[in-house]
Order: C-alpha cells, then sequence, then structure tokens
C-alpha cells in the first residue's frame, strides 16, 4: 500500500459542489485519486450507479481539477479490501460539522484496525459547509433550483430530468 | 413579503407543549402567525392531516395564545412557496438542542437562497427541551401517560384513542 | 423499588466487548443487576432474541463478572414497567459519546417522570468507545473480522453463521 | 416594549463581516436596531469602545444597510436593562455552529425570565462561519492579512493601526 | 471502598438549584453521600469556602433532603484520595448538556484508572438545565434577581451582600 | 511548498501518548514531517519550550518512530509562514472528539485562505481520545501518577521534577 494514492468514498447520489471541492484539494495531496461511489444492493438511491460514475467523471473535467483521478465503484465489501486492491493507503473523507466527523469515527477506527489503511479528514470549504446529497436530492424533489450546489453536468441533468417528470 | 407576517412548520404529529409554548411566543412577535403542518404524502403519520389541525386549532383556542394564528398545511412543494404566497418573510423553529440546529442549518440557509426568506430561531423553554412529537409517540404506544407533555385536547383524544385500541 | 437494584437495558444485538464493560461495572455497583434485551415486535434484529439472551449469558459466564447478574427480556410495555416488577430503582446507560446523551435524554427524564426511575449514565470505557452494535452487524456482513470487538461467545457464533451463508 | 424594536448586542472587538451580516439581516427584520457594544469595565480589549462604535458606524454607513440602524454602547448592568429603556423587546444574536447555541442559551432564558425580552437567533451566512472578532485579533497580531474577514473601515484602521507598531 | 458511599463534587460558588436538585437524587441513591468543595486555593472565588460549606449545609437542611449527607471541602490533592479516606466508591456529577460530558469524560477515566473509582452521572432537571454558578454570579455581578435559580438561603445572603456594596 | 512535507504543530507541554501516536502516524504518511513547538511568548507553559522540544526528540527516538522527524519551535509569526519557510504543504492535527475539530475549524480555513496550505485531520486512537497535555498537567499537580499516559521520556522527567519539589 502506498501513501501517494488515496481513496475518497462516498454516495455521490449526486456529486455536490462540496464533493468537487473536497476532490479537487485531495487530487492535489495525492499522486493517484480514486473517487469511490460505494452502494449499497439492498438500498435504491435516487440515480442508477452508472449515472452517478458518469456525472462524477464529467463534473471532474469540467472542474479542471489537476491530477490523476480514477472514477470508480464499489459494492462487494469493505471499502479497505478495494483500497488494498488499488494499493490506496489512505481514505480521505471529507467533514462539514461536528456531526459529521462523530459519523465516521467508527468506521475510520475499524479500518485503521482491519487493514492499516488511515482516514484522514478534510474540512469542507464553509461556502459548501450545509449542502449535502441528501438536500439536493429533497430541493429537487419539490422543485427548487438546485444549481448554485452542485456542478454544472449535475444541474443539466437535474434539469432535464424533471423535465421528463422526474 | 413582510416581515410581520412569520410560518412556524412543522409535523406537529402530534402538537406538543413545546410546539404551543414557541406558537405563542412566536404570535407575539409578529402580527400574524402561519402555523403550517408540512408532511410528506408518502410517509404516513400517527395522526392524519386534518385530526392535526383540528387538535392544532382546538389547543391554540384553549391556551388562550393573543394574537392572529392561522393554522394550516402544507404538502405540494417547498416551505418558502407556502410562505411567498401568504407574504410570510419569516420562518420560525423551535430548537430545544444543539443537534436541532445542526438539522435545520441546511434548510434555512436553501431557503434564504432561493427565496429571500429569513428563518429565526427560538430557544424551546427548558421545561419543554425534552419533549418532542416523536418522544409522545412512543411513550403513547407503550401506554404511558403523556398528559404532561401534551395539550389537554390531545391528552384527550390520545386517551380516547387508546381506549378504542388505538 | 431499591436503589440496590439495576437494570441495563439494549438491543444487544449482538452483544458488544463495550456492553459486556458496562454489565461488569455496573454489576460491581448494585446487588442485583437485570441485563434486559429490550425488543420493538415490529422491527426485526440481526439475532433472533432468544440467542442474544444465549450469547449473553454466556459472555457474562466467560467474562469472569462477579456480582447477581440476570438476564432477560422485555417487549410488552414500557422499560420502566419492567423495573418496577423486579423492584428495581436505577436504570444504568453506558454512553459513548455525546451524541449518546443527548438520545438519551428524553426517555430518561420521562422514566423519572412516570416511575420515579432514576438513569445513572456510566462512560464506556475509552478503548470500547468507538464499537456498537450496529458497526458489528456492518461490518460483519462486508465480511470483515469482528472478533476484536465482541465477546469471544459473539464471535464464534458469528463466525459459524458466517460459514453457514448469513 | 415594543417586538419591532429589536437589540443586537456584541463586543465587536473588533467588528467582522459576519457581524455586518447579521446586522444587515437584523434590521430588514425590524424598524429600529440598536447594535450595542456590550463590554465588561474590568476586562480590556483590542480597541477602546470609542473606536468599536465609530468603527461600527463606518461599516454600517459603508455597508449600505438599509433600516434605522442605532449603534451605542452598554457597561453599566444587565441588558435588558437596556432594551427596556430603549423599548426593545428583542436580542438578535447570530449563531456560526451548535457551541455558540450552547454558550448563548443560559443567558437567554434568562433575559426572558428577568424582563419577557425574547432572544432570537439568525444563522451566520455559511460564507462567514468561521470568522470571530477573536479569530481576527489573533491573525492581525502575527501580522496576517484580515482584509478578507472585516468590514473595508475596520482593515484600514487595522493596517494604519500595525504600520504604527500596534 | 463501598458503592454504598458517594462524593458529590463541585465548586459550588455558589450553590445552585440544580446542585440541591443533583444531590436530593443521589442522597436517595446512596447509604452515604459527601457534598465535597473542591477548590484551587490558587484561584479565588466569589464566596469564601467556609461561606459555601455552610450556604451548602444551610440548603440541604431546608430542601428536607432525606439521607445521610455530609459537607466537607478538599484542596490537598486528588480528589480521589479523598474518595479512598471516606471510603466512596463512587463520584456523581450532574450533566446539563452535552458540553458537560465532554468536559468531565477525561477526570472521569483517569480517576477509574488512578483509583477503581466510578463516576456516575445523572440529568441535570431539564428545569434547571441552564442554571449554573457562572450564570449566577453573572446576573448577580449586574443586580439582577437570582431567587428562581438558588436555594433561598444563598439568595438571602447574596442581597444582603449586595446591600452592603457586594 | 510540497504535499510530501508536513507540520504536526503543538504546545507540547508536555508530550503525550497521543502526541506520540499521531506523530507516528504522520510520520508514516509523508516524507518529511516537522513536529512544531508552537508558543506564545506571552504566556508561560509549564515546561520551558527547550525542554519540551528534548523530551520530544528523546520520546520520537524512544518510540521507534520510521521516517524523517524533525522536531523544532515557532514563536515568530504565523504557523504558515514556518510551513512556507520549510516547503510544507500541509499542516496534521490529531483530533480526539468533536470539539476539536471546531475549535480547529477557524484556523484551518484562515491557513488555507492566507497561504493554500491544506489541513488534514487524523483521528487519536481511541484508547488516547482522553489525554491531553492539559489533563496530565492537572493530574501531575495534584501528585497523581501520568504514566500511562505520556512516553517515558516525559514520565521520568515529571518524576524527578516532583521530586525536586515541582
Amino acid at each position: 500500500m502506498s501513501n501517494r494514492i488515496a481513496v475518497v468514498p462516498g454516495s455521490f447520489d449526486p456529486p455536490t459542489l462540496g464533493h468537487l471541492d473536497v476532490i479537487r484539494r485531495a487530487a492535489s495531496l495525492y499522486d493517484e485519486l480514486h473517487v469511490l461511489v460505494v452502494h449499497n444492493p439492498d438500498k435504491e438511491g435516487m440515480l442508477p450507479i452508472a449515472l452517478r460514475l458518469q456525472l462524477l467523471e464529467q463534473s471532474v473535467a469540467e472542474s479542471g481539477i489537476e491530477g490523476r483521478v480514477i472514477v470508480g465503484s464499489w459494492s462487494v465489501g469493505l471499502l479497505v479490501d478495494y483500497a488494498q486492491e488499488v494499493g490506496a493507503g489512505v481514505l480521505v473523507k471529507g467533514i462539514r460539522s461536528q456531526g459529521d466527523v462523530s459519523y465516521e469515527t467508527p468506521m475510520a477506527v475499524v479500518n485503521n484496525h482491519l487493514a492499516g489503511v488511515e482516514t484522514v479528514f478534510l474540512l469542507a470549504d464553509p461556502a459548501h459547509s450545509v449542502v449535502s446529497s441528501s438536500l439536493v436530492r429533497q430541493v429537487a424533489a419539490l422543485g427548487g433550483d438546485v444549481s448554485p450546489y452542485v456542478p454544472s453536468a449535475v444541474a443539466r441533468y437535474l434539469r432535464s430530468a424533471t423535465a421528463k417528470d422526474f
């Protein structure tokens, strides 16, 4: 495992500007960054996995993020199994609030115990600190404009989907 | 939109003494107060909406709350759409704990972004700080006495409902 | 009700080393300790109640916990009804974080109001502060090794269950 | 006391962009807004009171804040005594975090008990959520550029003061 | 050390109704309760230690608290040294908020490590959850009425002291 | 600035096992790690700076920490000035609790704004989550045994200092 390869896991349902900010900053900290759509096969989300991957790839491309960023998905086991497969020694999590840290703490400790993978936390930019995928889903479902909170690729998709009675 | 008209949104399932305290105080701060039962059509609650409205109206009447209080419901879109419809420039939320503030923060910011509607927070009276609708539902479901936590109209209803095998 | 008899309620799905630590310490503080599997008949857990009781009994036995410990279950009403039935004046809850205290506060206040039963909180040993039943379920479901977090009786059971395509 | 007159108390040592945002929003919610420099005569701050008042007045003027804003100071007793003197029924506090709410809660409750004065909380704009007077003092003392965090009148003053070996 | 003997430590500068509530409830949980004024010789408080002890004794007497309550003070070493001297196996701390728990956690863990003394936490009655000695000192210093927050012996003392230019 | 060079700032008064754990883990994540004693010349601590540096060096050596670790001190300006001087693009902070994150957030945001230096947070090992320098100072001052909380070099020093009437 290399401390130059990191994974940014998330559900990205949909990707937000907060996610993109963390991805951009993490990409500048590591030589190779895996943005990983982690999903639970038993739980349906708003967007299908393939679409999340496509929107992430477009968003990373359009944001001019520099560095080696690889977008992928994972549903078959522990996140650290993926990390070990790609040789990543670090997980990166964006945190927006105290509550996020508490929520992430147990799994971060377990991932360290199970596989020696470190979790490093990056603070969300304050301007994005209220933006989450669930907020975007909630506002979009009620017909509100979510374009201030998501990359333009996501905004375009959500507009067209709504037009088609999404 | 007027800064003299405010909305107190909630699920009120059922209304509690904490809700009534916030309604009473908000009614004294604004010229017109809309108490709004906001509900998600996809999620069934304990009490039907019509009953929540009736219990709120009875409770407001019995509590001797002064000021112009209008009870209504909303399920068709963003809360700020209702606010704009009735000309309200302010949302009022009661907060019982740190956690409540964190929970309310994202939507308060969005409501300000989307429509310029301000959210003002009133601290729950400490004597009511542990009382929530979910606590009342939980205690009532287990057969406990909830009369110290709810307006008398609600207590009467819950007693009669329990008697009918609720 | 006696202040020498206490109840440690929980879902224990499954029991963890954190639970055992709290049980051990509570057993040294009271003359009689009831470890009570509280469950909601409407909500299915990972392990059946009978198995949780069996694993708790084995774990208490294997841990060399001294003092009078009684393992039981309860699903028919308020926890304080059980407390009154066995003459217990005290509930003991282990807390791992600030969030746990906030979560437990409303019911602790209600239990005191309804029946004069006190809730005392014991801090989890820091070494166990990230361990919860839900973490164990999550890691076990993904095929990770949970033996550092659970009593050996639980670890043995989970290993054999996994072997049988659990 | 009128619910149309409000007080925004603070130490404003120095005023920040977060303060100005709260003042602007509060000014739009009330007919008359008192921005009050509250200070403890026993505790010396960074800036003398007269200077804080002058910087607040310049900042309010330069920010184009609309509405009736009165800048003043208070050191002789309870804040509610001032509120009663000017007929204000409302105190407005900006909150940046969960911790701010906890810190403000006891005095808000006491002010309500003592004098029936309500405290309403406005969330800081997320973009300003990390900005506090103490952060500005700390960064300025170490020679850092604080202009992104303070009104331009304050930035000008701090630059000139530093030039004079402040 | 006996699990029937407990210590309630505090600075009690001055004692509040919140303190008295915790003392009353702790007195009903243990056979012998030591209310201990812990003070740092290097730090001057509002009230001299002898006066705090006298006000605690009067307050305990006037509150009709049942059970064996012993009032004392301690300034010469670790709290657990006192606990061991009087044979107490338990420390009792009242907690009013999440923050209180975080603040108390490190010393509670150390006291357990150093001497096997357990700390049990009792939740403050919500009605007293905002009342602290520092709030009382602050309000009293500004000339406010603190009688809703303190035992009557303390209120009498503070009134007479204020009359004498306190 | 390089993302392969990091700074772990702190007051280290004295260094604790929690510090050493964070230093060890950070040393494995970066090619060069600066452990920096940051101090305020106006504020006297328990140990002189030179002694803190010496204890840190001994502790790093005795702990078998692998990687390039440089111990230094800084008192003349912003932490990011030091980072830029040594070419470090990353600050590493250990966090033990939600409160730590809130405390560190403003300066982390400012350091990013001022100089593009990222702050990454590592969770303290739960076993050390209650250990802080201030706890160690407090326990040591009262004559308690702090050896479970500090590196052996620090424990030896504190014992000898106490023997000399420290």
